[in-house]
């Protein structure tokens, strides 16, 4: 089959590679209809992890059943279906609380827990940016979708970053009537705009400084404040009547920088800080590593970022973090998206044949010709 | 009267000054039988803040009422209460959703919520540690008590630090059969392992390098962990067979220090990140501070505290942090120690006279003699 | 001032009373610019509870603050201001853990906890369907609203039906994708399509008979199921696969019947029962009584409904009941109308001159012409 | 091998049955070490469900791993293993949300979600009162505990009673410095006082008629209070100063009758709701059935329990009911035993081999010679 893989430092390819074939009674293997890129497969296009070449990349994937395992019994041949990027056990403790996303079997890293299709450090599991993909543990891991084509392109963001957005609104508690600020307007931020109104929100302030992520921020009700206007956090301040937000959303990550461009990678947890009242709850899916040998100082080099954690104290805030267990929440942002509620696929940019890929990744790398979110389908 | 006032840097008084009076008809007047000296009564104490010098000290007080304002109507004389340590007005957003210690009215000091007896920034309120006291909004603030004098040494810990310790474990979310974690044994560590085991924790460990208080910790049937017998964070990790504490507790804040005295003030942060497992949440009690002139570093001098975030954030860590509302839980650990069930007292140390007041702070600061947590009794 | 009275069974009458006056220091008297007849205030009406002859009814309040007592400090005279329905004294126990509609102080009736104004057994607080009403604990109880006549409609409903409806959903744990069902479109049903909707529902069913009242149900999108199609729990099975919905919301209550105008006081119960999924949980905000003489069985005369509480436990079914702590939600509703997410006031039928009132009695309780829900403008 | 069957009304035999094998590779057999009589067996035995002839009973079990079917990769021959007695699939959406009491997928019984070992109406699954058990989707179902034979008289009770208990406790929201009562004092009741003091419970009242049980009650910290003292709830009411208990446990069930024998279905209910303070929450665990042939009243044969429902709308209490998930609670009740915080096994009265089983089944049935808790061992 064709699948995209890793070969170097700013270099994918798209090369005929085996076939995956059943290797566990519970595995099925998947015909991919729709792969994505996600912002973090550039961090491996960059050459900033350790993965290894030949990789096939890609976690975020859907397609159709192609062949079940002995011991799988909820799904058939012929299933349409979305893979959540965790691949999980379903059976250890973290699993069966519902911590997909940091199961402790799947990965075999020393010291992390949680595995992924086609990612850096996650385990041995090829990705989906390919025309089939094993799935292991499947009765457990897959969302049955309705069959047919509808929908394709709202349901292939249950994968990743519609259930990640939405995660970071729960870690931050939104509730109905509250007013919540999101740092970030890429695709994940953009979700949780989306997903902080779906749970009710008045008011949902989008921060970026890129113009055109701020008007899609528009079109899902967002109030657009951009940090070419001032300091963001004094901007949230002043719309609320100096109160701030009643919860915030971090959906940038480490590589925080300036508008300016100089790396400050407290900089968003300072104004996620300072915008948010006393009491306020912070969801932080932005990703930080505890390894950056890229950052931009020597603490953050070893994960150390120095943000304003006394105001935090006094200002008696909490925080959650982490990768998202997607299973907590496909399935009802599934059933939003049929009910005509949630549609995420507004942040599609673009739709490429799977050979397109290498292409598609050098212009997605430099954010050229508005790229936002670029979907593949091998079968196109 | 007489009182406790803060006179320079190392230096308080026990002085005659005039006795409170009702200013407002939802004003009682407390007849002080108990009050303890704090910590944090020593960061005024040492002159590391801008408290104003003739102001009476002491948050945590206990007493009789000598007289009620003509709106209150859950008091009358002779009442037995505790005061909590938050001043709190009862009908603003944050106390009517349980976040007494942010009150958005009682606190005029810019940019701070939360308003407190006898102490910097917190508000024009005298502290208890007099023979009266005037406590505002009484019907809301006060707590009442079994009359007579039972319990009393249990009862004093209610205005705060049995509070405080146990919000740590409910931010921590420590519920039964889970493994625990409590860095800092002193008065509010040695509580949060009480706490925990009210709650129903199976095994909690407390982490220290003082000998004496590992002792009593073991006497609330905690796992002593010294600093002194290597890393305490690998030496919850063996214990627990690699996997890490359920949920911890910070009880040290921001003047941690090493072993060794070198003052390091992210290193408690750090060590709980590296000994609570994945999922895990954290309760920081401990203080933090957005100003700290004194601090070691540049940037912990404005609250920069760089601990490894990027740990945390790969574990999928949450956290809670904040000054203890105190009214939310007072009520059921008075219910506790009148059911012989908690037993706060046991950290006691000395009850003194309120004369006594100026060598036990002298004392207390050195930690000589023993001094753990002093009493004071103005009546004795 | 001009207030309606209660004078006999099924008459009211608009007449002249003497003006409220501050009582204590805690209270404030408001002008009244709306307030609405409720469903409830026809059981008074209708002559079946023990209210006094000369009670002045109504407690869904809304107007402008007129004087103060000398302890209020949160509100001033011209302020625009909600009155929940609940008279609460914001200190107890009940009151500080968020129940306001079972404060222990307002209500002397022997083996009820929680006060109303101008309702049977519900304390002697005069009701505000006249020119003028006194508050009791103002600064606890009032809501502030924007200045302005803005909304009026709208914010009229914050009283009481719209957090009743709101809480029923709350009760039920309706959240972001869930499929709900509600018993009864009156006009807390409705509102509980509305609140569903808000919290992220993805398809509530609306449960009546009534046609006029299914059509407002589908402004609100609710989904129509009509009795006079057959027993309509089947008809919710049909539609959820068989499944039955994920939570349900009972706003019916005891004078439950069928579509014949049967008296069964348990038959909303049991389609609920059934039609909501194992594991699912109930809201039950519509009225059962202790005590109801006029009931249709030996049983329910004395609070008994004996309902299919076997299959309850076999599916696993939690329920939650009780009238609404108003003060829970209001301030979270009263943004969402703000923001313009909210619009209850679609529910309304008729606006009056408080004069017209005795009329309007006559009317809704014969459900004549449209009425649904009739607001009265003292000022008018 | 050897197994109890159910042969008759008051008849089970011990006899020779083929071995259990794998049938699914997902399948373990285990060889039971110790296995329980229940309390519900007794429904069975006493012929008032329409269990089938010749089916293996016992759904309390625990055991040594045997075999494993090739999908096995938790658990190895040799290890020492509870099992739950619910037979679930792990991959459903109740069982994805914590209800593996409610497994969409193991009970082919039409209308009754959730699968168990050896009962009634609950899936094709035999009983471990046997030699040998097979378990389905083991590597979702088991426990596994520390190898040896320490504890297990304590963890015996973790397949069913223990977790039930505390689930009772757990729906009434039993946290640290709540009064609690609990309606009888059987071991699912007497458990529950054991459960409520391990959530923190600072008094708990164990309501019974039998001296002997509340003589057990009171070695578990219970208040006992027998109804042969007059109306349980008054004593209640009596013991808290006329307030009521903060949350109560229903351990009894729909067979609940009188002192004097009369069956009352709905006496414990109605004792409940009094003696349960406003707003508190019920824990039933004590079963109801939607049919019951037996039953005293026409109402009760269709599971209609006519308790005074209109009461506990009054005062505004919640409830929660069902078959208990054991997984959700059976790890950290095994931690707890380890940890010498838990001692279920108090309730033992008798351990005897499985050929006794007739005998015993003739006694326990007849509470004969203090015939509390049976274990049988298969391998004595």
């Amino acid at each position: 089959m064709k699948a995209v893989i890793y070969k170097d430092a700013f270099r994918v390819a798209v090369e005929e590679v085996p076939d995956p074939r059943i290797e566990d009674p519970r595995d099925v293997i998947i015909k991919i209809t729709t792969t994505n890129i996600c912002g973090s497969d550039l961090h491996m296009y960059e050459g900033r992890t350790n993965v290894e070449q030949g990789k096939i990349l890609g976690h975020e994937n859907m397609g159709i059943v192609e062949e079940t395992g002995r011991a799988v019994e909820n799904f058939k041949q012929g299933d349409r279906v979305s893979v959540p990027f965790n691949v999980a056990c379903g059976t250890c403790r973290n699993c069966t609380h519902g911590w997909t996303s940091f199961c402790l079997r799947t990965n075999p890293t020393e010291g992390v827990d949680g595995g992924a299709y086609g990612y850096a450090s996650m385990g041995p599991y090829s990705g989906g940016q390919a025309d089939y993909l094993r799935v292991p543990y499947a009765d457990f891991n897959l969302l049955k979708l309705p069959p047919g084509t509808e929908h394709e392109r709202d349901f292939t963001m249950l994968s990743d970053i519609f259930p990640t957005a939405y995660f970071g609104t729960d870690l931050a508690g939104v509730g109905p009537g509250d007013t919540v600020v999101v740092y970030g307007a890429g695709p994940v931020g953009l979700l949780a705009v989306h997903s902080a109104y779906l749970r009710g929100a008045d008011r949902v302030f989008s921060v970026d400084f890129h113009p055109d992520r701020l008007r899609i921020a528009k079109e899902f009700g967002g109030i657009p404040v951009s940090m070419a206007n001032g300091d963001p956090a004094e901007q949230v301040l002043d719309a609320t009547g100096g109160m701030g937000a009643d919860c915030g959303v971090e959906a940038v990550g480490y590589q925080a920088h300036e508008p300016s461009g100089e790396e400050r990678p407290e900089i968003v947890m300072d104004w996620l800080v300072r915008s948010v009242r006393t009491t306020g709850r912070l969801g932080v899916v932005g990703v930080y590593m505890p390894q950056d040998p890229g950052a931009a100082t020597e603490g953050a080099k070893d994960g150390r970022i120095g943000f304003d954690f006394g105001r935090l104290f006094q200002k008696g805030q909490s925080l959650g973090t982490g990768q998202c267990p997607v299973k907590r929440f496909n399935e009802q942002l599934r059933d939003l998206i049929i009910a005509g509620r949630a549609t995420p696929s507004k942040i599609v940019s673009h739709e490429l044949a799977l050979t397109e890929a290498p292409a598609a990744y050098e212009k997605f790398d430099r954010r050229a010709d508005g790229y936002t979110k670029v979907l593949l389908h091998p079968a196109a």
